[in-house]
């Protein structure tokens, strides 16, 4: 007996040891090397930034041993920004920054095994920043990864632990791995306590934290904190009290936080105050608060999502409220608009003011957290999304005029220029909650680096740092290439099964996750409804934006508002952003309108099936945990795909009064049933 | 306007007529023929029933225009009971429930335009009995249509309405125009209320709705009625005081009820109160009522469904309880017993007591309602599992020793002989909740009077009575065939996506309509849980009652006794039912045995999504109404059988640890999910 205890335990011990050699619990990220490859650094100057650049290099090394290699600061003007040149035996670049973006591009390179050659890497953009919808109570808006990393619900989310201060440092050295130079710290949706001591206080704290890795802390403002937290009667942008406010304020926090970024404010915008509660413009606000952060090199981030309960189609207002301000603004002043004219939606065309400004900087804000693509329960890799944005062209300045050209400087000059995106990053061990949600602030941090970069590339690049097995220091080539294959599916199957060939907003209320296209309500603005958006009737279905429409599309450079303008050539992705089509309208693959509708809903069901099959197919090929996880949600990913398909064709029904095509599976659910489970608080 | 007007209300008249020749709503079942064609009917005898006979070919007659036809009684010897004999011109018989009986069945064959032959047409049992589980509050245990038609929660149940005595005259017509000709009004958990004074009154009146058409009338009785509202002490049968009141009990409901049928009891059979609670046996108990009900011809049917929380195994203890007392029962008494040795599971071989008796009559009981084939949820045309039971040998007598055989008296001789069915009808508009559950109420009746009738014919049959075209006379050739071919496969997909390969009651507790296969609970006998019946591990899956294990192959006559415990001859169908089967096993197929079952699981799902197409293509073959209301049945049959196959999937993968087959559809819910959602009240 004590001979097979023995055996039992000296099993268990290894079963116990073999757990903890594969438990991944997804909270490393990319940065998953451990080398023990020696290696001799050496660099003419110290500093923080440099002693970590050493650091990294020194624990990930994976090319010769016992190397000499130098990081050289020098002024190499092909080199910009914080860019770097890679070497055989050195990093070059013009800031200490730029050594330690080539150090961690060098070192992926080395963990990736690709080829080390000479090249100079330069941003896209100068400055590339995370904005967290961070409510000081820790509570995080469209987060689903946890509670705020920042904020919390101890101390009126003042609270500091070693564990917070440590979980900054990872959270830096992550961004600083793909390039982000930038957070803003606080939600849009500002309370003005952050502008108050104490919590400037905290912000300094974190600051700390960020700083040697090269991250810029911002912050977002309330525009009413001069009534809010100051004792002002009024937040009047040209009232010289109020100016003086925002001076003494922004004075105060360059005290604190000397290298601090700037504001990012969202005014007039879904019930936030702003400069028009006093009869002013945009300007009149983005320019005070400019005027108070310029002595300081401080910038204004001034968000364009603005849009009024007025009779106006929603997607117009943007464009109308903002191009007649163009060059009114201060130079530290830099417009933020979403990619698309509406709200992150599964697809949008561009927003038409990233072809408008001519004389006022532009950054386009990108949303990571998946608000509106399944939150972090469902795989989609947003990358595609964001090179379809970049790369469609404005026609601005003619042809080739990208989204891209745009905003990164290269069509007209400008003293800076930005990128934003909405985190996904929380409290979960693993930050984001689904594990290739990781992918998309991974794929995020790539782009703002090189705006030019492919989708397939940061996906592989992503998988194999992700998932590689560190003890062979390989990952299986068959699961790399189906990975990668599902992540480039991804959004396109998500458009597919919520809302294809150019459909949008027709979501529950309030959560956002799923189906709700009959979603109307007599009490609250008609733009915050599902029908006004599909605007489906027996007729036919879609949101006529055409010249005999809202004419939204004339707010596009020709050819662009002609091609979207005319239905056989808009293209049919976005047929029903711009078109009320007739049910009976024949496509380009000759099916009906109606038809096409029901395949796409369809093919997007079988794609996350498909998914599904490929990731069991897979199983053995990484750590289970991460897989066990990854394969419960797309069970999960799929069963929702099927309510959304089920929801929008029962629906649409109604009205196109015609026969799901026999060649699909028929839904099994029950419109019913359907609007009372979306309508659940646990259904999100 | 006028004018537009007057033209509005014509179209909405045109509407609204149309609308009302086309209402379905099933109240009318398989009796929508509504004649004008005119017949001379002649008789000798006159009386109520004889009256109907003739009202109803008069008023269904679709024969020769203007024939003379006759109804005669005579004593032909080749016409058995109330069978009959339809000739050209007449309908003999040597009752006038004969006569009612036969016009039934020529005008189905009127209505179903089939040939008018000569032929004789006897009953295969005497008494063909429904058994409603209603309680004396007007709710139906497992019922799925609504509350009860005989009791209802006004006045403790006993109020009655003009309304009321309709639908019994309805009710009664419908049983007797498929032979029904017994019905038992009140649940066999009965409340000893059922024989007081009052209740006695309204059994009275209900009965005197139910005569005209030969439905006598039988009452399930509590064993401790003289306890509970007599005023005795005690209800032990021997006791000459118990004997006495129950003699006085049934001489009070003969005075109410000339005609009544007699008792069925559920006595000591899962809390129920019996003889055995004062030391004596089911024979001490029923023969005390047969001696009270002999003078009056009325019979007890005694149900042998019993069985004790004991370590024996569940399925053997009727066989043994009763196998002991047979002999000793007296001639009016009958033993009611299930189809299966368990609990009218999807498939369960059939009870070893129909092939043990040999001097005590034996009448199978079946379960029309689908408290364990998805409620009035599912369409699962019953009528395949009911054959499939009378036409299983128990090799008796040798080979052809069916069930049918053992119970219909052609085996052995006895007085009497009966067939019960357990209810599925409720207060629902279309009596069954389910339009097709319609079907298995007809095919009770059908098989109750030929118990060698092929469930395809039934199936034909009632499809084009109750879906035919009353103006056209005609159905749509593909729809009769298409139909009949789903429902002929409806019951084998059940027991697909259900329990296939024999694995038994995994249901979720309490409302038996999911899966729970994970269900145990220590605070209850083991018998009431699910896992008790599939054993499985990591060994294999499956119940032992082999030799080896419980043993209960040897209640079977060989060769079947041998058959079942032989792993390699036992039919694949009850495989799990008697064996304990490893993961690898090999199937006659080729599959392993997790293989097999996942495809089976899998090919249940498949099943009803071809249902679903099916029925969609024929949309406009039929009324709209119930089309749509099928089509949204199948919908959520369609998703539940989704929620089945992944629950029990998912859940024997943590045993088996072997890879769902790649060629089949990935699960779509997490086991969590699905613990949670089968528990919740709503999903039943």
């Amino acid at each position: 007996m004590a001979y097979i205890k023995r055996i039992m335990i000296i099993a268990l011990l290894i079963l116990g040891s073999a757990t903890i050699l594969k438990a991944e619990d997804g909270h490393a990220l990319w940065l998953r090397s451990n080398s023990r490859v020696k290696v001799s650094i050496s660099c003419p100057v110290r500093s923080s930034i440099i002693d970590i650049a050493i650091d990294e290099l020194r624990k990930g090394w994976l090319g010769k041993e016992n190397m000499v290699f130098k990081l050289n600061l020098n002024k190499n003007p092909a080199i910009k920004g914080d860019g770097f040149q890679l070497e055989e035996s050195a990093i070059s670049a013009q800031t200490e920054l730029g050594l330690l973006y080539g150090a961690y591009e060098l070192l992926r390179r080395q963990y990736l095994n690709l080829p080390q050659r000479k090249f100079i890497s330069n941003p896209s953009y100068s400055r590339r920043i995370l904005n967290h919808w961070d409510n000081l109570d820790g509570s995080v808006e469209r987060g689903y990864a946890g509670g705020s990393i920042f904020w919390g619900e101890k101390e009126n989310g003042l609270s500091i632990t070693e564990q917070d201060k440590e979980k900054w440092s990872a959270y830096a050295r992550a961004n600083a791995s793909i390039g982000i130079n930038g957070a803003v710290l606080n939600n849009v949706n500002a309370s003005a306590k952050i502008l108050s001591k104490p919590y400037l206080e905290k912000v300094s704290a974190i600051a700390q934290r960020l700083r040697p890795y090269g991250i810029k802390t911002y912050l977002s403002v309330n525009f009413s904190s001069p009534v809010l937290i100051g004792k002002l009667k009024k937040a009047d942008p040209l009232d010289p009290q109020v100016q003086q406010w925002w001076k003494d304020k922004v004075k105060e926090i360059y005290a604190l936080i000397p290298d601090f970024g700037g504001f990012l404010v969202k005014a007039n915008s879904e019930g936030q105050p702003g400069p028009q509660d006093y009869g002013r413009t945009h300007v009149d606000g983005a320019n005070m608060m400019a005027d108070a952060l310029a002595p300081f090199n401080g910038i204004v981030m001034w968000r364009a999502f603005v849009y009024n309960p007025s009779p106006e189609d929603r997607t117009k207002q943007a464009y109308k409220e903002f191009l007649p301000l163009d060059g009114a603004f201060r130079k530290n002043v830099i417009l933020q608009v979403k990619n698309g004219p509406l709200d992150f939606q599964p697809r949008e065309p561009f927003s038409p003011l990233f072809g408008a400004m001519s004389k006022t900087p532009v950054m386009p804000e990108f949303q990571i957290t998946q608000e509106y693509l399944g939150g972090s329960r469902q795989l989609v890799f947003l990358s595609t999304l964001w090179e379809e944005c970049l790369n469609s062209d404005t026609y601005k300045n003619g042809k080739g005029s990208t989204v891209a050209a745009c905003t990164d400087g290269s069509l007209s000059k400008t003293d800076f220029t930005a990128i934003a995106g909405v985190a996904n990053i929380g409290n979960d061990v693993n930050w984001t909650g689904h594990t290739f949600a990781q992918a998309n602030w991974y794929a995020f941090g790539r782009l703002a680096w090189n705006n030019k970069l492919e989708s397939k590339v940061i996906a592989a690049e992503w998988i194999k740092q992700t998932f590689l097995d560190k003890k062979e220091r390989k990952t299986d080539a068959n699961f790399v290439k189906t990975t990668q294959r599902i992540m480039m599916e991804s959004r396109g199957a998500a458009v597919d099964y919520m809302m294809p060939l150019g459909l949008h907003h027709i979501f529950a209320e309030g959560h956002h996750y799923g189906p709700a296209p009959w979603f109307s309500n007599d009490k609250i603005r008609a733009d915050w409804t599902s029908v006004y958006y599909h605007k489906a009737d027996t007729a036919g279905i879609g949101f006529d934006r055409t010249r005999r429409g809202s004419g939204a599309v004339d707010q596009y450079h020709e050819p662009l508002s002609s091609t979207f303008n005319n239905l056989s050539s808009c293209p049919e992705m976005y047929l029903l952003w711009f078109h009320h089509v007739p049910w009976s309208y024949r496509l380009k693959n000759g099916n009906d309108l109606w038809t096409e509708l029901c395949i796409r809903y369809d093919h997007g069901v079988q794609a996350v099936r498909s998914f599904q099959k490929d990731w069991d197919r897979m199983n053995g090929a990484i750590d289970s945990e991460r897989f066990a996880e990854v394969q419960s949600k797309l069970r999960t990913q799929s069963r929702d795909a099927q309510i959304w398909k089920d929801a929008c064709l029962l629906y649409f029904q109604q009205f196109s009064k015609r026969e799901i095509p026999f060649e699909i599976e028929r839904p099994v659910h029950n419109l019913g049933t359907l609007k009372e489970l979306t309508k659940s608080k646990d259904y999100h």
